[in-house]
């Protein structure tokens, strides 16, 4: 990537990425360690960089920049092209906004998380509603701003997810809804026969960290160049080129929750992990979408996470740090992990149901932006739509619509890369799984050549190609959801797991 | 201070501080958590924030509105004249530094700071020496570039210090210093025939948090703007008008050494959280100097910590965290932790000898900056000067001239505050305790009487005046010396301790 150096609109870029990973670092902190009164002032610090950034990546300076490359761009390199190409998007989609909705997005996120994690905490709609109100109407003003294809909600799916817009969405989700419907049933009634569980708790904290920073350093997680902290809602952010955090949440019940959460956050943090360093801040050395990011955690979590062979190399491990699973053989074990069942959080739902609830929250959401639901009937639309995907209610707000972070960072739009994510990851997984040298780690639960493979095919391209043309050239096949089907049906619907 | 909302200049030194505390925000994440390979991108982000905020406030926009804010004041609130007066003095000096060089000292200290952790920790100067050279190269460009009466050295006591010189220190210093050595000699004669000591540890470390965290309670550190974290050298660092963060370090053979700390940082922490918070950003809402900074931090550390009615609320206490304190009396436990000898370390010396481990660095540097003291003759110099002050030397640089990070963070002239500190101390708590309400609280353990001394005749005034008028207008009377020297001679050479 020679020729990304020296290109005056790069430096701008770099320096660009000097005020966002600011900000992450401000933000990580929010998170992690804020005391309660700090949190207007934070919110003025968070916004003045993110003004910043904007003005910065709307200025005539970055606007000739960006011309003059343009000009002397001769098309014999794939990514200086491709970096052009992207930055001319981006710079498109920044120029749209005022400078002043972009502060007041920034203030309105960050007071927006504060209420959030309170009203959640006392699972109080009505605490957290004018925020919600005021991110809705933002969102609604970006997309007008914007402009989109059909609907506002286009608008915000183009933002995570290059290219996609709700009819596409709803078109797959509409081929997928009956059969993850099926898959489901077949699931939860499969564990209901088996009914394995995993031994009371308590497991403590200090255990779980010690087992799951293990397991993360197993994975080649580097903690030289990143760290594990605790938080309400688990996350992974990018501080720096070697500064990549990832927290989760403790449960003394259950230490598979910080389990998987932290296989799930290493994920997409092995994926930052591998990004062209040299080239941090371009198109090129970030991520290219939030459906390849999901699909790295997913892959860690679920087809890597919730394997027998993994199992078979960690389970003594886990006996040791956690004596009570002593009484557990191997299957039983991994029937308990595998347990199926209808549930309230998503980010405790277990594989097979998982896709329903973002099946629900895609749906409230464009009907959210269309204006066919008011923030105020957002609860009683959640908990119908959940009975009808799920067949049971959610006792309160705190387990419904109040669960998730990301409405409370204006992050609408966002839910349904986390479906595309689960079927990118098992398109990959088949793939990787294939190549003999990838076949004998997984058997061996070493992932160096997995990682290896993830590196090559994904990681190494940064945002150089689209999505789809990323996993066609990794898989050999355009996007399909056969695999992710399949990888459903042959785990949870067999008579025997 | 309604005077000062509306005035342009005041926004821009608002916005300053937005800069000012991201930075220090950024600065604390270096210090408690930091991944080992993300310090020169860090180094990288502060430098950005240094240079924006350097560029900011010697700006034409700022010389324009400090003109226009000189130009329309009438001279009728006192607050608003010193803010503007002391925003002359800052402007001034700013100006006359490139903001290339306030960039490349932001960088060097980023860089330097790290090297310094790791020299210290390994007891190798070699390492270290280099960035000294560049940091001591920089405060001599620095001191060249401000201008100074007599020495370079002056430029940069300025700094910390309105006001104070070399030759004015030198002769405080020299008056001192036969005092200090006959009141030292005392001391450790007195601590060596009573020969108290704490019992052996462990000290646990949770246990050393929980005390800790009552004690800063008791003395009305508001936790809900603040908090207690590890470092390897302790500091107190301000992160937004509501936001001030402690740090200390933990020996599991001596409690005392975290608790005296967390005292010290808390007394720093308090002056900070009782500024005016409404001008936070301009001088009228920050720290007026180093040496009045200093006198809160000795005051609460010192005068409180190590007073008898303190322990006399908080023994039971301390024997309930720690139990084989029950094995000693009050008196015992008093005369342990008024223990005076001669020792290498100046964060764990006593108060009867600290003193002049602050007047052998005032030399040192003092010949530095003159040009007379090499960087790779300081161990040398060090350790001969230490021998002639207290008749012993280092086993090594770690307990010698690699101890302190302040010289890593380019604070060259800053430890001659901590005298000054002392003697401030000392004269601010014989006038407070003299107050009746101050004094019915004191023999009860119970500060917020003290507290509401300090806030009214020191914290609420900010710097709108300077360090020696703050003193007179609170005590009635110039800085003085006497108390300090009485104070010590009372606590530490009468003959019953």
């Amino acid at each position: 990537m020679r020729e990304c150096s020296g290109v005056k609109l790069f430096d701008l870029a770099r320096e660009r990425a000097l005020i966002h990973s600011t900000a992450a670092t401000l933000g990580w902190d929010q998170e992690t360690h804020l005391p309660d009164a700090a949190h207007p002032y934070r919110a003025a610090q968070l916004s003045w960089l993110t003004a910043k950034a904007h003005l910065l990546s709307t200025s005539d300076e970055w606007k000739a920049a960006l011309e003059e490359g343009e000009a002397a761009d001769k098309g014999g390199d794939v990514t200086l092209t491709a970096n052009l190409r992207e930055m001319r998007r981006q710079f498109d989609r920044s120029t749209k906004l005022p400078v002043e909705l972009v502060a007041r997005e920034s203030e309105a996120t960050s007071l927006g998380k504060h209420a959030w994690a309170s009203a959640r905490e006392n699972s109080d709609f009505a605490a957290f509603a004018p925020h919600l109100e005021t991110l809705l109407a933002i969102a609604r003003e970006k997309a007008e701003l914007w402009g989109y294809e059909s609907e506002p909600y286009d608008a915000l799916l183009d933002t995570y997810e290059r290219g996609s817009t709700a009819a596409k969405i709803s078109a797959l989700f509409d081929t997928l809804r009956p059969q993850l419907i099926n898959i489901g049933n077949l699931a939860v009634a499969n564990s209901e026969a088996r009914n394995a569980r995993l031994p009371a708790g308590p497991y403590p904290i200090e255990a779980q960290k010690r087992f799951n920073a293990v397991v993360a350093k197993s994975l080649s997680f580097e903690f030289n160049a990143g760290r594990i902290d605790t938080t309400t809602h688990p996350f992974c952010t990018t501080l720096g080129p070697r500064d990549i955090r990832l927290t989760t949440r403790y449960d003394t019940e259950d230490f598979t929750s910080s389990l998987f959460g932290v296989m799930h956050e290493a994920g997409h943090g092995l994926y930052e992990q591998g990004l062209p360093q040299d080239d941090f801040g371009l198109p090129s050395g970030d991520a290219v979408s939030l459906g390849i990011h999901e699909s790295q955690s997913r892959l860690w979590e679920n087809h890597v996470g919730r394997s027998q062979a993994f199992w078979e190399r960690w389970f003594p491990f886990a006996v040791e740090c956690f004596p009570q699973l002593g009484s557990l053989t191997i299957d039983d074990f991994l029937a308990a992990i595998r347990r199926a069942e209808k549930s309230y959080i998503r980010v405790e739902a277990d594989e097979a149901t998982y896709d329903l609830h973002i099946l629900l929250r895609f749906d409230l959401e464009r009907r959210m932006m269309n204006g066919e639901l008011a923030v105020k009937d957002i609860p009683a639309a959640w908990n119908e739509s959940f009975e009808k995907s799920f067949g049971i209610t959610p006792p309160d707000d705190r387990h419904g619509c109040l669960q998730d972070i990301h409405w409370s960072m204006g992050g609408l739009g966002y839910f349904s890369t986390y479906t595309l994510g689960n079927i990118n990851a098992a398109q990959l997984f088949a793939t990787a799984s294939a190549d003999p040298t990838v076949a004998a780690g997984l058997a061996k639960a070493e992932y160096k050549p997995l990682l290896a493979w993830l590196r090559t095919n994904i990681h190494a391209h940064g945002g150089t190609y689209d999505p789809a043309v990323l996993i066609e050239k990794a898989t050999g096949a355009p996007p399909s959801p056969d695999a992710h089907l399949s990888h459903l049906f042959a785990r949870y619907c067999a008579s025997a797991i």
